[in-house]
């Protein structure tokens, strides 16, 4: 445990950990992780967000199969994009064997973080004025709803490294979200944005590679150089 | 500065801040924030992401115009939403005077960040198989991409805690983002999903109100208590 850990040495090797080990983890580890998720911000302070930690082996290992499940049809997909341009072909290789290990294994850790969000309330159609349009008012709260929830994601991810544990952010499931719903329960309205392994790392952390800021930021203007 | 902040301490005090003096930042400073940003993690790794730091003092006004404009309308939605159940009146007071605050005085900030993500390259629709819908794989794509770009939002938000920083994850320019677009020079394909006013507090950090773990979580099923 690395309670005190600072934050930029956190960011600089909160790297994504695929091997867990099924060693179980403390209950009172996965609340300061959940409570560090809360700290995150959200449209208008709704706080819109569901954790739902799966412990119960034949219900992580139901949630398993429909990760895998996603994750073939993931397969298809990454093969028929191939290796995007930023990557050598040895990250690439690195990048989808660990990834692949995880579709098999996802079910051994020993707790599965399901991040829901409600929908946030809003104004019915007949109290808006005639200069607000409703469906792009609606877009608009479509678009922005990862803004209410990925930020938690973000201090889940750092958190867990704080404290030794290890995670990853994952979104195959959402290829069959209507399985993984109906297995936990997940009422018709709510939708769920990562699925996250939790446990004990069995890779080190950090550091990250990484596109230098110069290849990433623009001074005023797309397109001129950020001189860092 | 507190460079030496621990994760826990930056996540449990990173409150929004809206109220921010118009004192110049040190581009290091910046780039020190752009470079937590890009620790974040990315859907395939992609790092598809673009910062527009807008220092320039008229270009600042003119986002400003835009975000008065976005704000104008987020104005009658919220009137027209009412005050949300969770919030006590006084909150819900306080959180809107200090968002209209905002509307007027952002581009006094003296850094406006507009942080954009590239389109993620997609695979030719004839070189799916016949299995995968190109259809629900588009429709997937565009759900995902808020994970690809919040992770890093978050990881700004923080480390401009860390060195001292105030900022705000704000989205109301989303409702006219063709004319930040076109003021910034910002290709069609790339979409905008924050603007963050960044600039030195003149207003305290921390600690924030939410609500507790336990009316957040569920374990194993939805319903369940978590016992925290």
């Amino acid at each position: 445990m690395t309670d005190d850990i600072t934050l930029f040495e956190a960011m600089h090797s909160a790297r994504s950990i695929r091997k867990l080990s099924a060693d179980p983890v403390p209950d009172a580890l996965i609340t300061r992780v959940l409570e560090a998720a809360t700290q995150a911000p959200s449209g208008g302070n709704a706080q819109d967000w569901v954790f739902i930690v799966v412990r119960d082996p034949e219900l992580r290992s139901k949630v398993g199969a429909v990760y895998r499940k996603g994750s073939d049809i993931a397969a298809k997909v990454y093969a028929a994009r191939g290796r995007p341009v930023h990557l050598s072909e040895r990250q690439y290789q690195r990048f989808m064997t660990s990834g692949q290990w995880l579709w098999d294994h996802l079910a051994e850790a020993p707790v599965i973080l399901v991040v829901c969000l409600k929908p946030r309330a809003q104004p019915p159609r007949n109290k808006l004025p005639p200069e607000v349009s409703y469906d792009a008012e609606m877009a608009y709260a479509d678009r922005i709803r990862g803004a209410s929830i990925y930020p938690a994601v973000q201090n889940i991810l750092l958190a867990c490294r704080a404290l030794g544990l290890g995670t990853v952010l994952t979104t195959n499931h959402l290829r069959c979200e209507n399985e993984l719903k109906a297995l936990l329960g997940i009422p018709d309205e709510v939708a769920t944005f990562a699925l996250m392994p939790i446990g004990w790392p069995l890779q080190n952390f950090g550091p990250l590679t990484r596109k230098p800021v110069r290849e990433v930021a623009f001074a005023d203007r797309w397109g001129d150089a950020w001189a860092d």
